[in-house]
């Protein structure tokens, strides 16, 4: 009987991957544990007490809609600051073109449901973020992907991928990628774009990390190159808060009709007593101030890693060298698999996500994604220095 | 050029209605304009320095994990209080088998997206909550409709319809329809849950108005009858305040482990600060005065709009005499068409819902819906005699 009523669920759910990072987590909760596995910003340098002022000045005025349903685009004001801080980087985005999302992530989720239909094509880059693996699993589509080399997405293997595919979407991280820190160079930038312009597909660039650079000159957006194309994802997670779930998507007018009408369907709305108060913080603090405290920050405890690494690693192991974000990468020799060093560390009391999530199609890899911004500096070179002991070579 | 970029959308786009009510509030924006078209609680009675204090406890505290990314299924502490007002209410859920969600809008586009492939079943009520339709929409479901009665949906009508379709699902809202205001008797409870039971078909019970009942005694949940085949919905948007967009599912363990991964891939997770400020307000607050208040009030309003309707309209006028919730619904003689009648009202500065769009297949319907939440007495009074001025007959 049980039977029966369970195989009323849809088939989209089939092909859906459990969460392994969730499953893999589970062992890493112990105080014990130095874990470099976890996707999180640090909690210390949340801005607790200029929240809490601006959550007071919020609530103490008169104006009772802060706590009424709101339009499903987004708090306008909100919209015209995240144009204003673009508009600072010299990328030109239309207020009414930017529309309020729960994270990034629902950003995807959306995206998925107004391009993807079943068995269509979606170009991701290969290591890719597994969230964006998740949201487009739901749609069923075929995920064509495309490696990483270490000036971004192999441009060539590109280009013929999309010949062969013909894809809805192309899906890329150009700043600081998740999971292998890397960073596109501005040629491979400006590469991309010819491609896709000439091909009139859209680009998704999500950016979550953008603003965490601790090393290196900005490199261009998509957007900058093209902006008739370029789908923008950028959040408030990594530089202010990831407990608000605020997020944004930049869409040209046809693209951001047709999110409009999913984001209605989805929810109505992202919180507006958050999206106002996220405004007012904007309002009364500078932003800026507090992102280079995060990159500073973020900066010395990568560097702690790489010199770690560098100095307990034997050269075999190969590691990237992110100039922001909060993840690097490490190669393996080949042969070897990371989850086979993830459960010998596990057992040293370290923790990492090993490759595995990152890809659509291989079981067993030799990669492993370290996250730096959770761990102070002592713990980090502990970290690595229990993670050499085990790497048996 | 820009017309083959166009047609890269999805399929699922196509049958997707845009938001009538949407449209229409366009023209219901002036002042001047009595409006019973909104769906909107009163902001009046909105907790608002009730939560302005909870907010400043919370973040007096000295727990940064308030602001930190958290768990997809959603606070615990918050999930046990909704368990506990169900059981004061006589229905035992484990809180395990809650999932908080973005408003229930969110927990419509989860079951959509776990249950639903294109071309299924689903059957809803006729007239039925615009909202379902948009999320399930989505899915390119086949909407199989049931009229409702004054004791709630045809029963016959609905167990003919479950064996000539085959549903993936129920979606039904017993307490307050909306749009019609009506309750189902105990004895339509007791028929649907039978009638599901038997055909082991999952029950979708929406209730975000159940704790609104100005008159009359509670009736029982479907989930009293049919507990393992019954999905609850559930929110604060009606009893504290929208802009949280703070609502639960509570489902059985085999849907329950599908709708998180659902939820995950989503959006990670619900704005974990306000399940920190809405689980502070209820455990500083007694809610359950807070709900006698807004009882009270829309009781009141309720009676009022009845009362001018049975003084100001025509006999031939029907309308539902609703024991809780927002909304009425009014009949008008077969052969009028309330889209007509909107068009004149809005010229004498009044506005509702025509009901079109709370139906899947009629176009030019005698049926309107009418919010009584949102307007004082007075204008209540105002507004119906300024509808009745247009009602032609």
């Amino acid at each position: 009987m049980n039977a029966t009523v369970t195989s009323r669920f849809s088939h989209r759910m089939e092909g859906v991957p459990r969460s392994f990072i969730r499953e893999i987590l589970k062992v890493a909760i112990s105080p014990d544990v130095i874990s470099f596995a976890g996707g999180l910003p640090n909690k210390e340098l949340f801005p607790l007490e200029e929240l809490r002022a601006s959550a007071d000045k919020l609530m103490s005025g008169s104006d009772r809609n802060i706590l009424q349903y709101a339009n499903t685009e987004g708090y306008l004001p909100l919209r015209e600051k995240i144009a204003g801080r673009y508009a600072r980087k010299g990328i030109q985005v239309n207020p009414e073109n930017i529309l309020i999302t729960n994270g990034s992530q629902q950003g995807l989720d959306l995206l998925g449901k107004i391009f993807i239909n079943e068995g269509d094509a979606v170009l991701i880059e290969e290591p890719g973020y597994l969230g964006a693996i998740q949201a487009f699993s739901l749609f069923r589509p075929r995920f064509v992907t495309v490696p990483m080399t270490h000036e971004g997405i192999d441009t060539e293997w590109m280009e013929q991928a999309i010949d062969n595919n013909n894809p809805r979407l192309a899906y890329l991280i150009p700043n600081f990628q998740n999971p292998s820190g890397i960073s596109y160079s501005e040629e491979t930038r400006h590469k991309v774009s010819d491609i896709c312009r000439r091909r009139m597909l859209y680009l998704v660039e999500d950016d979550p990390y953008g603003d965490i650079r601790f090393e290196g000159a900005p490199k261009h957006s998509l957007h900058h190159y093209l902006p008739e194309q370029t789908i923008l994802l950028g959040t408030f997670s990594k530089t202010v808060v990831p407990a608000f779930r605020m997020g944004w998507i930049v869409a040209p007018d046809e693209v951001m009709e047709r999110l409009v009408i999913a984001k209605q369907a989805a929810d109505l709305h992202t919180d507006y007593f958050t999206q106002r108060l996220i405004y007012q913080y904007l309002t009364d603090y500078d932003i800026d101030e507090h992102i280079a405290l995060i990159c500073h920050s973020y900066g010395k405890q990568a560097k702690a890693m790489m010199a770690a690494l560098e100095h307990c690693f034997p050269k075999e192991v190969h590691f990237t060298r992110p100039e922001g974000g909060m993840f690097l990468w490490v190669t393996l020799p080949e042969g070897h698999s990371s989850m086979r060093l993830f459960e010998r560390a596990i057992r040293e009391n370290v923790a990492f996500v090993p490759g595995n999530p990152f890809y659509v199609d291989k079981e067993d890899v030799n990669t492993c994604r370290l996250n730096f911004s959770c761990s102070n500096e002592p713990e980090i070179e502990e970290g690595v220095r229990r993670l050499a002991k085990v790497l048996e070579m």
